[in-house]
């Protein structure tokens, strides 16, 4: 067992991690980051990011390794784990995953997973027919039929991304107006293999590998779409069961001016906590800002 | 006289100002930028930024330009000129220097200047041995001697940033108590590499690059210090004189959680607001925080 007692413990390198992991390493504290997959978080999903300031374009993987070997530069330590569990212990936290950790602080940059419609019967399509990343699941698609279902940026660049790859993209939306940028409405309204279908649910998959959808618009008017696959852009859910500390409905960690959970010690930064803007520009605020709030706890 | 009138005037383009145009150019908003220097504000100045997130060192004009291409590939008009007003008119507001601009709204993100000594031959020393900013170019002078000046919260956490890179701090202060946190003062004084010299006052700086100081105390007494660098901490002053908006005492512009100051149309964002952490890493927050705040107000 390593009984290290780190200084500070960041579980999550998306953005907000790796930025808390600068800034608490240019103060000279020993920083271990613990990761459950890839480096960058969501960033590693996402094909093209042109919306962080200093890169005009760059690929998320570009970006998320960019981030990475800053941080490991200035010598944070970086270790895969899924953390199950934060105990507080004397003076210090007890990390668990399959291993265990010791730190004096903890910063919770756990981002957000994939919501899903929930619907009877869908799970059996997750990953069988239903994705939450184009850029990953896009390519199996050549040549054939899918659907995207959302509003928000997150399904307008999922639908750019898909009709690279795909022969039709249903865009499906249960609204008349995007939420997401009008720069990308308009980008996906001349693309030829795209077409949207306003006011309308996902209400059934079929099929064993997926082969249609029934979509039924507000006026209750039910219609059939063949697609071999539905990529859900539905909104996120907060990664914040690991700890019990104060929430909001939907579980988003509450933490104030500071990033300080109600829990003496720990942090919490990026999309994981509520907020209003969900962006890289502002995970790398919260980040930069926590790892401030950990050198005024350690004094 | 051109009477466009934009949907968004920025007044500034560092950061802050640079990020609120690139996220209002995505929503499709006409937007000017009207900077009276270099692009960059203070980044410019900056010889090497190591904590901005995705680039383990890069020059502060580097950053700029590539902030500044980047807005200007997505369409933004960028203007020279000094503001000296900005006048609200029925539904849109006028911006007034050598010429005059017209905007739906305006953010203001001017910034801040450092108050200095003011001594004889002190500017010549600015970025050269004179620096602002402990966090941004402590780690520049490991292993060296370097002096703080100042008695706030600034000034003694400047002190415990630096205290662990270099080999001695100097912290000289005019008075014999300090401003800042009693705990911070309590941390220092227990740091082996601390020295502090009260009721003193920096007069002279020698060399090129920076030798040494000459501290004057109060019995008129003369001491000479060598050191590397001297990190003023004197203060740091709001740009906000153009616009008659809630501030707080030192001129720091008051904003709430969505950027908007107590004007109805006029934000601000970036350094210029009172905030508790000046950095790279939140200007852009801010900066997008207010860009997405102006398509609520415009709606």
């Amino acid at each position: 067992m390593n009984s290290k007692v780190y200084d500070v413990i960041i579980i999550g390198s998306g953005p907000a991690g790796m930025t808390a992991a600068i800034y608490a390493r240019r103060l000279n504290y020993s920083v271990l980051v613990i990761e459950s997959g890839a480096p960058g978080g969501m960033m590693v999903n996402t094909e093209v990011i042109a919306n962080y300031p200093g890169f005009s374009e760059i690929s998320g993987v570009d970006l998320s390794l960019a981030m990475y070997d800053q941080m490991m530069k200035l010598g944070a330590i970086h270790e895969a784990m899924e953390v199950t569990n934060i105990n507080k212990l004397d003076d210090y936290f007890e990390v668990l995953g399959s291993r265990v950790y010791y730190g004096k602080t903890v910063i919770i940059a756990t981002g957000t997973k994939n919501r899903s419609l929930g619907i009877t019967g869908e799970s059996k399509y997750f990953y069988r027919g239903i994705s939450w990343c184009a850029i990953c699941d896009g390519p199996l698609y050549k040549g054939r039929d899918v659907a995207v279902i959302g509003g928000g940026n997150s399904a307008l660049s999922s639908v750019i991304t898909l009709s690279k790859f795909v022969r039709k993209v249903y865009l499906i939306h249960r609204r008349d107006t995007f939420r997401g940028d009008p720069i990308l409405v308009e980008h996906i309204k001349k693309l030829d293999n795209v077409e949207i279908v306003y006011n309308s649910n996902v209400i059934e998959f079929k099929g064993m590998p997926l082969e249609q959808i029934i979509v039924r618009d507000n006026n209750g008017l039910e219609k059939e779409f063949k697609v071999s696959c539905v990529f859900e852009a539905i909104g996120r859910l907060p990664n914040s069961e690991i700890i019990d500390c104060k929430k909001d409905q939907e579980g988003f960690i509450i933490v104030n001016d500071e990033f300080e959970t109600n829990i003496n010690g720990i942090f919490a930064c990026g999309d994981v906590v509520k907020k209003g803007l969900r962006q890289i520009a502002t995970a790398v605020n919260d980040g930069a800002i926590a790892a401030m709030s950990i050198n005024k706890y350690i004094k």
